[in-house]
């Protein structure tokens, strides 16, 4: 396997042998290291000194399940630290295909410049994209596809990542040809964009399949771990609704977002809850799916197609965060208009998480009103468009909070909570406070956890060990799969065993997690990123309606960190 | 003397003896040991949480030179750490003629409300600011000056205050009755909007005079401070040239910020001059003063008044950093038009300093052409109409630059470099970095520091010690005395023993200094603001024309808080 190096200041490309301590890391793991290895925390997001890394999972290109993730990261525009972002989609296989575990993407061209990394089984080498300038993700794709053949991986930011905005994210083209999964959060399709990097294009022809160390070993722990995803109950809420079947439970636990985190029960959440969303689906038929993969390899296909009355595609997939970010929280309760919002966010390369929440400040602001969906379409389109309004919200719920001197602003890090509200999960106080990545949830989403998710009591341990785990699954595979092997974790390193000829035990696992989460937060002390606490009116104001208050003490904030869980920290260059 | 405490929730105002360990505490050391024991560094700067504290000095009121500074600090909106911005004028004087050595302000009121606060020998009050509403800081002079007399004390802020822009300073009346000295760093003009205060109105009918313990002694000592000032041979340039005497030295060495931080000398700085200057002044007469007074009681008189062609008066004063930031840096060489620029700042109620660097940051992203000082006061009346643009660039340079995506932000912790170019003064790059304040100039302006200012060597060791110095002036006095007292430490504290009656050495003064830097440092910590490094720009592009880099080693950074130097950090609440 490799290192593919794309320096966009000389256009030199080199493709390095990956040295040995990288060789059990991928995704979230490889970022973590590469970053503190390479990446100064002092640089500017958007200057030559950062990096924008592509990392694959060291399981993937054998027909695992789920390991097909493709991770964008380095140090974020939007939080100043370190950021690992994750989608799904069919284009980190085909790197893997071509050998490549990972591109580090590294300087900056001339203003002005935009090009495609274009690799096929010839090698790799930069294009001119000029022609795909300003261009939404869908176009991209339609235009990739017409030159490079429909089979190719794409990797692509839309205009928002163009103009170098801190909602951008970088999308990935999925099982049926869209560029809809999202390497979201964080802004790293503006350090796409500060590269003039438009596009990734990965040709099918690519032929490699990493080495396994013992077949046998490995084929009889490749089914275990597929078995062992099935067989949990709790999975199978994803396998039929998808991210989507947490609607109604969340909103149970008053932790659905609403008019800018002001309610967590709302009471038209039946309006666009998982439910809704299924029956929807079956009744218009068509090109509507209640169950879709968004990689080749995966047996809990939680992803959906979303169709309009006419049995046409909307968008695949709607997602549960966009639905409470774009839908709830911002007062619209029709499950098309949100789709519609959806499927541009992601032809204008943003994340609608953050977008959502941005758009949230800017309701309270006087922007829009709650409910608006049209509007909200026109404003989203404005960021594709680059008005100053559309940079503005483009930049995120930090930045409309402080133009628009706002003090309801829910952000940790200058990063957006995504659709559990931390007064109804107060875990999620914890996570969103403590993670590396900003307000983070799948940093660890803590409502599965044994505690009574409305008291303060015990939500640091739960956050803080699933913040770990997360962080291990993160380095190989989708998150999900932590449903279904959380209490098989032997499943887990026997594939990783069978396939490198290690010997790890499983708490090679929790050991993992823990020096990915301490590299991260290094970096982000290096990089002087340490806010780790909610914002105030979190604090303060009563979520509607039972009046929830994010109450965990400061002490179990300070404990967070402590050298008796995490041992010592890492040092990290600057 | 009392603290005036109100609160803006409740309206509730009341009347509080200072307590003992407050005592010898004034301006910037009172503000820090206040935030620290009152405020949450984890509250939402414009939320009910923060606090705008006004402070006096302990020397105020007994005739003593320089003494009459008027610090308003908090939780800075811009920072999002500690913030003390200080400001000449006649107001503190007035507040300390009623006891008042500072207004803790505590609390939100109900959007929309606005008003000023009246005291009076019959106490304080808060009275409706309706008719102040969106008001400039000149207007609202003149209608408190026609309700309250000609000789009102006056602290306002303009209508960038009222937009809760991190850009907003709190404008002090000067000798002349304009409201020109600002306490502008840090957006301590937007907290005091988030309180719904406009203005703070103090009568001129305070007849409290401090006790002092020794009246002979006092006597004495405060001659010989008035004399130990004007004894220095370098303060002679402030006496006669005031802060713009330096502009044609920070030119030679480099540390002019010209056309956003690209150039340190600039070829027409003659132009802009202190010579320039004083010949125009001397040469227009009319209502031009060469030297001038903004408080009562001051020998220096660094201030002037800059007069048109007629001899009227465009704005007074008329100093280096706005000529600096809004001049130079700004491609703008006529000083005409930087004074109708600076009293259009003054007006609008901002930062010139801050808005200057928006500015420049704004003029990379094309938004104006350097040079066109017209279309710089569009934007600076943009930013009091409350457009969009203007709220943009009221937000200050950090938040423009991730707006329009742009990497050469000149901005640490949030806050906008002054007049003084890291590059070519290296010390400055020590200071910017590790003040508590942001990028600060009036934390350590290391230019008369014995070392070269193009090297990296000593500068850690200067800035640290300038720093040290200036956190003690900041809490008695202008910090222009410094130039006179710093080798004359004894008559500073001879002045405080006679006053105070107590029996201090001159060691007081530095551990004065560190405690409130420690206070500052550790708020700041607890506040999650930690970021302590230059730009990258600076560290890897070359200042024309000289090709200076900022190149002080990590190690001379990592060095500054080193426990040998400062002792323990003290603990603050949060």
């Amino acid at each position: 396997m490799h290192f593919l190096r794309v320096d966009m200041t000389t256009k030199r490309i080199t493709i390095q042998k990956v040295e040995e301590k990288y060789r059990l890391l991928g995704n979230r793991g490889l970022i973590a290291r590469l970053s503190c290895d390479e990446i100064d925390p002092q640089c500017h997001p958007l200057g030559p000194g950062n990096k924008l890394i592509i990392a694959t999972s060291p399981l993937d290109g054998l027909g695992v399940t789920c390991a097909g993730r493709l991770s964008a990261g380095g140090k974020s525009p939007l939080t100043g630290g370190i950021k690992e972002a994750n989608a799904g989609g069919v284009a980190a296989t085909k790197l893997v295909r071509h050998r490549v575990k990972a591109i580090i993407v590294e300087g900056t061209p001339q203003p002005g410049e935009l090009y495609i990394l274009h690799i096929n089984k010839e090698g790799a080498r930069l294009k001119s994209a000029e022609s795909l300038a300003g261009k939404g993700t869908y176009g991209v794709a339609e235009a990739v596809y017409a030159e490079y053949g429909k089979d190719a991986g794409l990797i692509a930011i839309g205009p928002a990542g163009e103009h170098r905005l801190a909602t951008a994210g970088v999308f990935v083209n999925d099982t049926d040809g869209d560029p809809s999964r999202p390497a979201a959060r964080g802004g790293m399709g503006a350090v796409m964009g500060s590269k003039g990097l438009k596009a990734i294009v990965i040709d099918n022809d690519g032929t490699f399949t990493p080495p396994v160390s013992d077949e046998k070993a490995f084929r009889d722990a490749r089914t275990a771990f597929a078995k062992g995803i099935l067989e949990e109950p709790a999975i199978r809420i994803y396998t039929e609704y998808g991210t989507m079947g947490m609607l109604m439970s969340l909103n149970a636990l008053s932790a659905l977002p609403t008019h800018n985190f002001r309610k967590g029960i709302w009471e038209k959440a039946e309006e666009i809850s998982g439910d809704k969303l299924h029956d929807l689906i079956l009744e218009r038929g068509g090109e509507g799916r209640t169950t879709h993969k968004c990689m080749d390899v995966c047996v809990i296909q939680c992803s959906n197609v979303f169709p309009d009355r006419d049995g046409k595609k909307i968008v695949g997939p709607l997602e549960y965060e966009c639905t409470a970010l774009l839908g709830s929280n911002l007062g619209i309760d029709d499950l098309d208009k949100i789709a519609r919002i959806t499927k541009l966010c992601n032809d204008v390369g943003v994340d609608a998480i953050e977008v959502g929440a941005a758009l949230g400040v800017a309701a309270d602001a006087g922007v829009l009103k709650f409910g608006e969906a049209e509007r909200v379409e026109e404003l989203i389109k404005e960021i594709g468009a680059g008005t100053l309004l559309g940079k503005v919200l483009g930049s995120g719920a930090e930045v409309a909070g402080k133009t628009f001197g706002m003090t309801r602003v829910p952000v940790v890090k200058g990063q957006a909570m995504a659709g559990h509200e931390p007064r109804g999960i107060k875990g999620m106080g914890m996570t969103y406070a403590k993670s590396p990545m900003g307000a983070d949830h799948t940093a660890a989403a803590t409502y599965r956890s044994q505690v009574d998710h409305h008291k303060a009591e015990g939500q640091m341990d739960a956050s803080r060990n699933v913040q770990v785990a997360m962080a291990y699954y993160d380095n190989f595979c989708c998150m999900f799969v932590s449903r279904g092997l959380i209490k098989k974790p032997e499943r887990f390193v026997n594939l990783i065993n069978a396939i490198y000829g290690t010997n790890l035990g499983t708490d090679y696992l929790t050991t993992l997690g823990k020096e990915i989460i301490k590299l991260e937060h290094a970096f982000n002390i290096a990089a002087g990123v340490t806010q780790e606490y909610l914002p105030e009116f979190m604090r303060s104001e009563r979520l509607e309606p039972l009046g929830l208050v994010s109450d965990i003490p400061q002490s179990d904030y300070d404990r967070f960190w402590e050298e008796s869980f995490w041992g010592k920290m890492p040092d990290v260059k600057r």
